[in-house]
């Protein structure tokens, strides 16, 4: 598994479309089969979990239990493809550039559309996705190591145990950012303003403290350097409801493909405590 | 030098006073020369530097240049006594229970009043005290070692050098509270909404990066554990005015005497953000 939501760190210049609505009727029409990342970069792009209604009580209170891996952004009606809160016309249907579909748990194909695979009994999840919170990291002048190397984030399981909730239970898996102290400090203060996007760090310093032996091995994404005088910070990630939704193999589940993500009209500031 | 605000922690169940204004009466009248840690403890204390009215634009400067280790509560109009913004009748000649005197940089005597001093030209300084955001901590539940312990906060001189201004210039003095990373990401975020009492955080983790050789001797107040998986926190400390007025050596300055605090009207909770 890699991270749900940055593939390769690539944020152009300009943005491709003129609004977080183009984008989606582009992805819409079947134009941009790419990843997400730096599309509409002041919106908030968001993490896409589709399960059966049998499932998602379970699941819903799986993230109210566990709100910093798991910030909801939006659930739907049972069967209703559309998610008015997050933007103008977003159909989860068709506004995902990449869908996976998953059969008991396993990955069956990749999809660019999900009409034809839809159920009345579906209900959509979107989760908060630290694409906003990075923002706003690199905004305050924070050097992100991942970004300046080029590579996926640095992704751990850790000794964290989730609040289980039915048949959805598990590790929580962090993403690991070095910085200074100082960084770290204000790092903290920036994330903690947006709670909706995974809030402050759950870690730093010392990685065995949550379970992780090698800092040098990542269990998902890439490792990064960390340089004499940083400290790894450690943050919730969203690979963490995924895995605990796979690992607990619903008999069919839809997600977006890592880093395709759904772009919804809410910008990234809205998303920040006032 | 001793700690600018917290000789012995010690916060009775009931306070001595029924209120900030009563407990400056009696200062006043000399029925309390005692230390003021836990005295209305809802209420911030002030540190106290009085300077002749010709250092007095210099030292304002490096307060507004230094706003973590100098945050200013009040400064006075020269050689008015009264500080009517941090409370009812507040007279600085009379409502601090022990007064420091200094001569070119070297203390001559301490007294309980200092209407005798009084000089025309003098202007007095409060500067926010760490009392205030320790209440705070212990209200969310972080466990301050030095209190656990009945110790004096450690502090240590560092390498982060202040910003100068006219004669006043030097290291900035930290103190230390060991915590989990959990508890000190917490503590980030708690003593943010504080910047009047000294704010987040200006390290935190190794202390070799700030120039502190030996975290066990710390230059003022005592040493304390530092338990296996807690990391040292290090906070600006009023320290660092009372030891860059004295570097300065000013022909004559009073200052209160450590842990003999000015009691204000202000609660702790108005000098947090919102």
């Amino acid at each position: 598994m890699s991270s749900s939501c940055r593939p390769v760190p690539d944020v152009p210049d300009q943005p491709a479309f003129a609004s977080a609505y183009e984008a989606r009727q582009a992805i819409r029409r079947g134009e941009w089969v790419r990843h997400t990342s730096g599309l509409a970069p002041r919106n908030a792009q968001g993490n896409l979990v589709i399960l059966p209604e049998k499932l998602a009580t379970d699941f819903l209170r799986f993230c109210q239990r566990n709100p910093k891996p798991c910030p909801l952004l939006a659930v739907s009606e049972p069967g209703d493809p559309f998610l008015p809160t997050l933007g103008r016309d977003v159909n989860i249907r068709h506004d995902v550039p990449l869908y996976r579909v998953w059969r008991d748990g396993r990955m069956v194909e990749e999809v660019t559309d999900i009409a034809s695979l839809w159920r009345p009994d579906l209900v959509s999840f979107l989760l908060g996705c630290s694409f906003s919170f990075e923002h706003a990291l690199i905004d305050a002048g924070i050097e992100l190591r991942h970004v300046t190397q080029g590579r996926n984030v640095a992704m751990y399981r850790t000794s964290i145990q989730t609040v289980p909730a039915g048949p959805f239970h598990g590790p929580m898996v962090v993403s690991m950012r070095p910085m200074t102290a100082a960084n770290a400090i204000r790092a903290v203060q920036i994330t903690a303003r947006v709670p909706a996007v995974h809030g402050a760090p759950v870690h730093l310093g010392d990685p065995a403290l949550i379970g992780i032996a090698d800092i040098g091995k990542p269990d998902f994404g890439d490792p990064v350097d960390i340089l004499p005088g940083e400290l790894p910070v450690f943050w919730a990630c969203g690979v963490t409801p995924q895995a605990v939704v796979m690992a607990a193999a619903p008999e069919f589940c839809i997600t977006h493909a890592p880093g395709y993500m759904l772009i919804t009209d809410l910008l990234n500031s809205d998303l920040a405590l006032a």
